[in-house]
């Protein structure tokens, strides 16, 4: 069997292995009555995997098609793949009930992985991207909710914009698996590689589009799944921190690029970073100011990565990370993690109310007491504001280690696939 | 009168009919609250009808201005007078009322002459379409609403996608049309025509933003007239439908496509598929292994028809099919249609409940008995589950039959008119 | 200092202030609980501003980066500042409360900016456009909330799609800054300007995208703060005055473009008119056909508008308007605001039911009276309709006077001010 065939025999098994998977476990949730809601944050989500991602990495001009097909094919594929392995750590009767909250845990669960193309795009072929997408979607349910049921972790720590489960994680998973790549390519590969990344006038509009969607549907992003006090607190923080980003990166840019223009890189990409950096801490009393001011941090950080940061990794540690998401989701996500520690640690009832125990789960006394405000029983842990802050510390790292040791391993093992497809 | 001056008075006159029209008949609906769900549903379709479709046809380099500058100017013309045609047989004291659920049909009923201008583009003029999607937009009204009233046929079959009445309608209205247009041209002119049909990269992209933003809101598409646990399950149906057809599409498009490539054509269009051919058992308990299963096979017959059965129906029927309208909205809107039949033949109460008489009306039995589960009298025609199903058959051969028939005449009459406006 | 250095200080100078102002001032809006229907109402605004805005204007294909970069940029710095602006009118125990309702005024404040941007684009450099933005934000909620609060004239007027207060306000604001500045060019300085000012046919299609998401969610801008009733109509007749707006600019521009094509900048443009023009009587008993009429009138008014005002203005005024504002923001604005008056002087309670004192909250009784339908106490200053009808033209009056004076001001002080950076 010729490799051409092969790997059309790989595309259609997968599609067809998720369809058999399918029949047997997945069914619809019927005692969930359509809420809207959801819905429409959903479809905010949506616009951002689909179109958001792949539109944002079109700027290099040989990359166009291979960046909005390759992106649109492995995230159709993956989102059934997610539900499955979303589906297999909460089976009911064996069976795994899907909502259209399966929908958008789905999308934000590909996420990771269209963060990790973006640093092996034109590193890697169609077939290795689709292989470690299947294996990044298992690690990363692994991660978050064995980590949840098993090790009574995760839950408890808040991470309501997804920042350290998914931007870290996909930033340092695709950052390790072009590590192991790169140990198996010649020098002048590399080279030949590097040369096609160049952008022009048409891609980096169109790169624009990309860009301009993630910026205005970030907000939903980051507080589709909360709801009241907290949704609110999150889309005003998640507005106030990009708006801040935005403007801080165009400045920094300014700053850092010679001949008095802007890099188109840093508009592309930096001015998002105040929407990772912000993820952790999305629904806490940061204040308006505090958003503000980590939107600002999180923009100059992100362009001075770029500037400095991503070209002494190349050369000095050999991952070449294409569309710098590094820069974009790494460095501002471990930030957003530091900010959610720092802020789990002085948060106290009186500034929160009873909405403490939303965020904070496991701050909540261990003996069940009612609490009157929101009619139900409430017990948690009773953790003290440190603990929970060490607890969101050691989710950073244990994120961490998993993501490059599980990418490393994706990376090697993946090396030897090849795939043949393509749109150049 | 000059050619140049008559076209624009009829452009005119159309728009100035409509007013007076408006003016007479249409007033607000004062029983409607506004009711913000289905408008942000009708938002959805909004971007589809408007931005969708007209994007998607700018594939062809030569025309990209005429593909979203006439998709603009004939569905902005075009809702005005749909909503005419639509209040015409809903007359309340000889008044139309207007709701926003008018403007969610009227973006409805023109898509389906969106969908016939896909066969057409580059071989009509503006005036031509104009004519045809007046033309067009009443004979739809008509099937759908004659029959409703007149034959108590259609409001009881189960379309909620609209795929036999859009897109099966749309579609074959369309080739009908072309092959009446093809009647009347020379063959050398046909070539040059087909001479103009090609793409370049940047037409591509920005076609791709047409079919994202397709894939992205055809689950509201299909669930906007729906409510509660239908429009729950008709979501997740259309969306793992997508999924399923994007992702065969792709894995088709490699197999069929020489040198290793994807073909955009496939990318761009068959994608979708899984949307049209969910479209009409959308809301039924097919189960999401059988929306996966539909959605792999419309992914795979439209690949397979825009490489053997397109070319096969140019050089044998002389229908020129410019954007494969019959790939992604003919054949998926007949599968859709077998499938809701077969689907209406296995429906049994127990499977569905009550939801059973929403989906099917005419299936409640034909003494009007109190439903306790939903508080209100309910009574049908207490049609069997085989006779429900001959009935869907029936509505897609009547639809097919009109569609033809008056898209031959359509053609026929409109082959002498000629409007001389392009961007070309 | 070198002009390099001081321009970026300036640059992150307003930010590092903006932060400053927000610690001192924003806290959460603990009231408001999270209310979703206006979050989506804002999304749909969201990206009329940060992606149409820019868009639209990205069809000069010299300035593609500039408008799409810029619009972006201002608009990101100053969200912040018309937040601050409108609190400072609005202090609640020396606090400004933040919601998302401040994210939605913010949003529409800046559509201002960015009207008068596209009278400048390219006449202007960054750091001029940003201290315009300054200043007209300011003078913007001035003359909207002073007015407002200490005259008692500006909240008692019917504006509910801002045509007066954003859409005039921001078009004869940018006019009469631009009149200023070309006090101070050298002739050929200003046609070599002029030379950089043609579009190609991608950068006419990336206009498209401005232009059609534009025109999908006006509806929304249009409605965003309305509700009921109000909201309704105010969404049917955006739709039915766009489409109709829409139709009539193709036709015109089919009667004043030679040689039987259409024009882009129309179809760009003037299809946008009747948004505009219906903002100031969006939630006023137009009827459907009023609000078609008054479509086609603004469609048409605009292309007149592009074809002989423009060019006029240039020539005897020595305004150079760049994008055509005052063919799409300034006259359609003029032309609402008039409208609104003539409805205002024939509005009757009978016509309106008790929805006459939610429009025109001057109208109802001095004396406190308990209505039976909204179960409130309503109270007004007893207007007549005439009257009411006076204060709306007295509205657009005073708003045309403090921009032009504003504008002209904004501009004689920008002159000497010079910003290098740029992505030419």
């Amino acid at each position: 069997m010729s490799d051409h065939r092969r790997d059309v025999f790989v595309l259609l098994f997968v599609q067809v292995t998720i369809f058999i998977l399918f029949g047997y476990f997945v069914r619809y949730d019927e005692s969930q009555k359509g809420e809207n809601t959801i819905y429409f944050m959903f479809q905010d989500i949506h616009v951002m995997v689909f179109l958001g991602f792949g539109f944002l990495m079109a700027f290099l001009k040989k990359y166009g098609y291979s960046s909005i097909g390759f992106n649109f094919f492995l995230a159709a594929i993956l989102v059934q793949w997610a539900i499955l392995c979303r589906g297999f750590f909460h089976l009911s009767n064996l069976k795994i009930p899907i909502s259209v909250e399966s929908l958008v845990e789905a999308d934000i669960a590909v996420a990771s992985v269209l963060i990790s193309m973006g640093v092996l795009l034109g590193q890697t072929t169609l077939l290795q991207l689709i292989i470690m997408g299947i294996i990044e979607i298992a690690v990363y349910q692994c991660n978050f909710y064995v980590g949840d049921e098993i090790l009574k972790l995760y839950l408890k720590i808040a991470d309501a914009g997804a920042s350290i489960f998914v931007h870290t994680f996909g930033a340092y998973f695709g950052l390790a698996a072009s590590f192991a790549l790169s140990r198996f390519k010649r020098k002048n590969d590399i080279e030949s590689d590097k040369s096609l990344e160049s952008s022009n006038y048409t891609s980096d509009l169109f790169a624009m589009i990309g860009t301009i969607f993630l910026w205005i549907y970030w907000p939903s992003f980051n507080s589709a799944e909360l709801s009241g006090d907290d949704q609110h607190r999150a889309i005003i923080n998640t507005y106030l921190s990009l708006a801040a980003s935005c403007a801080t990166a165009f400045a920094f840019s300014a700053i850092l690029t010679p001949d008095t223009k802007f890099d188109m890189v840093h508009v592309q990409n930096s001015t998002l970073a105040g929407g990772v950096a912000i993820g952790a801490s999305v629904n806490m009393m940061i204040q308006p100011y505090g958003a503000i001011f980590l939107g600002m941090l999180a923009g100059a950080l992100s362009v001075i990565g770029y500037n400095y940061i991503t070209p002494w990794i190349d050369r000095n540690l050999h991952i070449h990370d294409t569309c710098g998401v590094h820069n974009l989701h790494g460095m501002p996500g471990v930030l957003a993690a530091l900010v959610s520690a720092i802020l789990a640690a002085i948060a106290t009832e009186s500034q929160y109310h009873t909405g403490l125990y939303d965020i904070f789960p496991a701050r909540a006394p261990t003996i069940p007491s009612f609490n009157q405000d929101v009619y139900r029983h409430i017990q948690g842990d009773g953790r003290t504001a440190m603990q929970q802050a060490g607890y969101q510390i050691l989710a950073l790292i244990m994120t961490v280690v998993v993501a490059i040791v599980t990418g490393f391993l994706t990376g090697i093992s993946n090396k030897t696939l090849c795939f043949h497809y393509s749109f150049l």
